[in-house]
């Protein structure tokens, strides 16, 4: 069988964007989603119209702009957030309207309070009325995670005879674990009749953790698009990270996957998202922290100088961080580590010096964070001083 | 079957503290350890003695004043590295040596230029030696997340046989995948002649973002250690973090396991790990983030204004986060969100002013990142004086 298309859907102006305080203006949303459509994604999420006249505006200005991605509008299952989302959508090039509704008792109960056969006549309802403005209608099963399998099967089954394209199942608590977020895509794939007329899209929260692992547990259980943000931003603990799926998909060809997102410009999109919306990266963020690709104690220095691949699965280029792979010296870094930096600066030791140095720099070592260039230069300052 | 342990080993003082520019004196590390302690968790990596003056005495600081957990000192398969780690543990109630030595194939053909037969023998050989100064000795296969499964196995019989307590199957490099994880667990666990003489533990780290899963995984393969640090802190993209292990652990009682963390002391360890080290934690870092129980989307906060249920599956007080659980205002609210919120400022007002009141909140909105409490004052003066 060939590689299998993972299809990457970007929700970082959507449900990215719904993290407390990082509220972007128009122009910046068109800034991003054309830099979005350059790292290769497949459709992005441009914003939910009847939010907000801000939003509405937005969603039409992306529409505008963007060539090759499909750009998509957020709906309640509702006849007005339709129309509206339509109406922001009518000059894209690629048109989808996201429409969906609570699929979990809990939502069904506490949130509408009303019966599962309700629901599944509102949800065919929106498809179909969706499906009058556009071709392509993605469906969200909210709280997926949470829902019967049965009737979410059923819920499956009735939106594709609608005419949905795509169906959401999302884990809207980001409650789930991998196996079981993969047995229900393994399900549905085995239950709903009519399930080759549309794919599945796994759309996972991080609550617990867990986004990424079970992104790539739903694309393993049969889903095709992943919905995920830049640096997993979002509301509560974020959505799944965009980089994190593209690099696990890239380094494990044995899944039969691939994604046409470019893998190097990872880092810049990153740093732009983390910029224009003042959301500071960790620095031990996976793929693209400043620390990602740092090494500081003795053991693992010691093993990347003598070859990167002993401590190192990606290589900073492959994913656009440039030359940050680099060695920190620390109280916990070895005497190999400690000759490499001295000599990029100019100073060559004997083995029998260096063994001396190295309980020096211990001790310079030990009162800092960091050994940094300066302190190397007195370092080798004072050695040759003292043995002169 | 009774629920199974899992035990906690938390490595925040030495896998965590290689992070570069966060080491920690003496009296930082003893501080923490005895928040450790209290924590609940079973075992603390206290630190790595022989790498420098300092590690070896925030060991022995910390085996004093530790009375219940289990101090670890990490070595290389290096009888020296063993001798100082055993005098710096000597005053441990429960004393523990780690030590181990590459397993891959990369590692023992790059870092140590040797045989598989080679090794064999230096880890048989470190962990009898380990044995004379102490009773529990744990092994680490490094680099066994890539290493030859049938040379994995042979390995931990050996180290078993010559006196290991516990197994470590690093995934140093942070390139498993879950299912691939919890297959070397199982493989081990059916494998392994002596397995019942031991257990084995998850050491993985975060560079494609699973580190989590990864140990989660590991624990259904058959592991009964996960190696974890407070906000997943450590080298590179970072380690497991403890906090998302113990809660997903605590959610999902259908996996039979349980830890002995007390959950809600898991937010002021994380910020006490944060402050000392001077590491920030992103907003929506899952469990301890400042954002992890924020709603702002319309959509959430309304279901989650009916029934909290509907959108959080962690009670911000159940992991000591305090009353952080809030409803932001932003474009994306709804008018139960604002309602609840002027409510909150002792505002109170009809459905249809409500309606009209909405209208001005969204323009507010859209040019603010958040409406605060004093905008809605403003908003709500503006409102009376008008309809007066």
């Amino acid at each position: 069988m060939s590689n299998q298309k993972i299809h990457i859907f970007d929700t970082s102006l959507r449900d990215g964007e719904q993290v407390p305080g990082c509220k972007l203006n128009t122009k910046e949303k068109i800034e991003l989603a054309i830099k979005l459509e350059e790292l290769g994604v497949d459709v992005i999420e441009a914003g939910f119209p009847i939010s907000s006249p801000g939003d509405f505006s937005s969603v039409e200005e992306i529409s505008k702009v963007i060539k090759n991605a499909t750009v998509c509008g957020l709906t309640r299952a509702v006849k007005k957030d339709i129309e509206v989302a339509a109406d922001a959508l009518k000059l894209a090039k690629k048109p989808r309207i996201h429409t969906g509704i609570g699929s979990s008792d809990n939502h069904i109960k506490y949130k509408f309070n009303t019966t599962r056969e309700n629901i599944l006549e509102r949800a065919v309802e929106a498809v179909k009325y969706a499906r009058n403005f556009v071709d392509d209608v993605e469906f969200y099963a909210e709280d997926a995670g949470r829902a019967d399998i049965e009737f979410l099967a059923k819920l499956t089954e009735a939106v594709i005879g609608a005419g949905a394209t795509v169906v959401n199942i999302p884990d809207t608590t980001g409650f789930c674990l991998p196996h079981q977020y993969q047995a229900k895509m393994e399900y549905l794939i085995n239950h709903v009749s009519n399930i080759d007329k549309a794919i599945l899209s796994c759309h996972c929260h991080n609550d617990l953790g867990l986004a990424v692992a079970n992104s790539i547990a739903g694309a393993i259980g049969g889903a095709r698009q992943i919905e995920s943000t830049i640096n997993g931003i979002g509301e509560r603990a974020g959505n799944c990270s965009l980089e994190e799926v593209v690099m696990i998909i890239k380094k494990h060809p044995e899944l039969g996957f691939y994604t046409d997102v470019k893998s190097e410009l990872l880092n810049p999109m990153s740093r732009l998202i983390s910029d224009t919306m003042r959301m500071p990266i960790q620095a031990n963020k996976a793929v693209v922290g400043s620390n990602a690709f740092a090494h500081s104690s003795g053991i693992h220095q010691d093993g990347f100088l003598k070859n990167s691949s002993t401590y190192e699965i990606i290589n900073p280029e492959e994913v656009g961080a440039g030359n940050t792979q680099h060695i920190v010296l620390t109280a916990r870094s070895g005497r190999a580590a400690l000759a490499f930096r001295m000599r990029g600066l100019g100073h060559e030791f004997t083995r029998d010096e260096m063994d001396e140095l190295y309980k020096q720099f211990l001790e310079v070592a030990d009162s800092k964070k960091e050994v940094n260039d300066d302190d190397l230069n007195e370092l080798a300052k004072t050695f040759a001083t003292a043995n002169a």
